[in-house]
């Protein structure tokens, strides 16, 4: 049995509430060896309050060494291990903006990219053409129809779309039709299992009348569609951990994670913290479970603004004591992944993690950073253990045999 | 997906070195309650400087308990899960005298035994005769001729030999043929495979021949066979992490490992500490990745000489500084199992390890030792969560999942 099916097994209903607050990409590193981390450097004293009087730890997020995509990450915080449970590129890719996927629908990311008068490929990104030019090739291609099913065309950035098929019996069991190479044609789709056979010739249909209208529009006059995908139609939150579950974000691949695995997806007017944690306020009577997600610790992160995520943080914790108010029963403070400035990108280092609850164990922690965490009551741990922990401190879970 | 293909999905080509230093069997344990291990008392300036600028933890190699021998213990340090890959026995004693095995070879290891005028096995390992003798006898075995392959046999230690077979479609899907009791005659070679079919019927070939040559020769007049097995054909090493891979060892048993996942085994003139370090710096231009094994660390503590161990570790500590002029991006020093003086044997303890690099966390550690590390920020880990903690400070590993 998978823990996630033990979760559902175990998982009891009660009047107790939980609040997960993601900090994104919150962990960090030194930039000078002996300096401090992004959380060590900013003044939190509203956090560093808190750790005091709860459990803290480190978590690393999939694996030692293995860094997540937003996608992973936010999986596992849910207790979803991501090595078993994928989502495909497809998906994300129309999660990421905000498209409104339907469980049947067969998602595919785009590129646009420059042929030859022979049709083989020149550059496999069309020379990273604007999001403005990709924009206006893309409102052309949704003049395409196919027999029976509905084609939505959206950009994404720069060179890239998602392309989204609606309709019965479609599959994404297709190869990608991008070569990875240049000097060679753009392949055709090609199912990988009976079931997609149909869905291989629509996509096929979609590229040859694609193909004729991109004709006249170098260096984007060509493209390539991969990570076919649907729904992964993964168990949903709210059915195994027995929970009205509320996602409060703001940008649109976290409120599509969390729309995947069944959330409902709450309103911010706004996109501060402060706006985050007072819609949590307004609605704390509707749900057991509330996931708080902050975006800018990650964005200023990846930017390699030191300066900038320290500022996020100390907004976060200027903002804490609207959800402090709250009592939460259990209130869990981490991050998807770490973000080091150093990096300008996302990492495999641990997050400092803290649990607030009435049945925590403390421990000498009197600061919320990876060096103080480190002695913590809750040692090294797995964020898919994150969910069990806080379902057992709500006292929302029965005894696993008798 | 198992670890080992998640890095090799993962990982990407880049110009960073990673240095993987081994000193076997160096964790210890205090030979009174209240005393150092052999590395606490070790002075070790050089080391304790590293560790103070480095992330710092405790490893187990295999499972908490659980004593690897060298095979597994090395193979758990290079990211293989010992649990899911194992070695045959017979292979692994070709490996540690040095035998180059080819990938279709058939390895046993023999041991010689006594037999009565009944043929009736009185002693399995023949008065324990000494390797002079095996070896004389060893000699006389090397007469035999079988059909269409070629035999090797070779002298271990005391009673213990071992045999190849070296031809076209031979399997070691074979039982062994020491009843692992006396007063019974050997078994014959019995294949458990229709494919073995074949090199049992030349196993028993070989043994019919051998029983008649040694027939004069007691009390080793007899043999047994055990562990028949192939080179387990594991993945490369050098293919899933993409790196340019070179072991710089001394001893057979651990060139042998070395080989046995494709690394390159660089030759070493001299012996010491300081000779293998020499040698690293000689060829660093050759290769990413460095596995550098100290031996002495082990003998000594097998022989229970806790001072000896201590010294090794110093001598170690000595000429360290050859290898950190190199500025590795990743330097980690551990051990493959503890080897306490006390026990005069491997044992399960966690071994101390740092991770000496740019991206690492810092923590409190100052001193390279069993107890210093406790408070590491790398904490308690497993041995094959190294290479993935190690290839991504060397940032050779893209995002799993976007």
């Amino acid at each position: 049995m998978n823990q996630l099916q033990l979760m559902q097994d175990l998982s009891i209903k009660a009047t107790t509430k939980i609040v997960l607050l993601v900090m994104d990409g919150v962990g960090g590193a030194p930039m000078a060896p002996g300096g401090p981390t992004e959380l060590e450097a900013a003044r939190t004293p509203n956090l560093d309050a808190l750790a005091a009087r709860s459990a803290c730890g480190l978590s690393t997020a999939i694996v030692p060494g293995v860094t997540p995509g937003s996608g992973p990450g936010h999986l596992a915080l849910f207790g979803y291990d991501p090595l078993q449970y994928e989502i495909g590129r497809g998906v994300l890719e129309a999660l990421g903006i905000g498209f409104e996927l339907q469980p049947t629908d067969v998602a595919a990311r785009g590129n646009f990219c420059t042929v030859d008068a022979n049709g083989l490929i020149t550059d496999r990104r069309a020379g990273r053409i604007s999001t403005e030019e990709c924009t206006k090739r893309v409102e052309l291609l949704r003049n395409i129809k196919l027999p029976g099913v509905q084609t939505f065309v959206e950009p994404v950035k720069d060179y890239r779309f998602a392309l989204i098929l609606r309709g019965e019996g479609l599959s994404g069991e297709i190869h990608d039709t991008d070569p990875q190479k240049t000097g060679v044609a753009p392949l055709p789709a090609v199912a990988y299992s009976p079931a997609a056979e149909r869905t291989a010739q629509l996509a096929n249909q979609w590229i040859a009348e694609a193909a004729r209208i991109l004709a006249p529009h170098p260096p984007a006059n060509m493209l390539t569609l991969r990570g076919f995908a649907v729904d992964p139609n993964l168990p949903k939150f709210p059915t195994v951990y027995k929970m009205r579950s509320a996602a409060v974000a703001v940008y649109p691949m976290y409120k599509g994670v969390a729309r995947l695995v069944g959330m409902d997806i709450v309103p911010v007017e706004g996109e501060s913290p402060a706006d985050e944690f007072n819609t949590v306020r307004q609605n704390w009577d509707k749900y057991d479970f509330f996931f708080i997600h902050i975006k800018k610790t990650d964005s200023s992160g990846e930017d390699g603004n030191f300066d900038a995520k320290v500022h996020v943080i100390e907004t976060v914790d200027e903002a804490l004591p609207t959800l402090l108010g709250l009592n939460p029963d259990v209130l869990i403070v981490t991050g998807d992944h770490s973000t080091p400035a150093l990096l300008k990108s996302h990492s495999w280092h641990p997050l400092p993690i803290l649990l607030s609850a009435r049945t925590a164990r403390g421990d000498k922690v009197t600061a919320f950073g990876e060096t103080a965490c480190l002695s913590g009551s809750l040692g090294h741990m797995r964020h898919v253990d994150i969910m069990p922990l806080a379902m057992a401190h709500a006292l929302r879970l029965t005894k696993f045999g008798a």
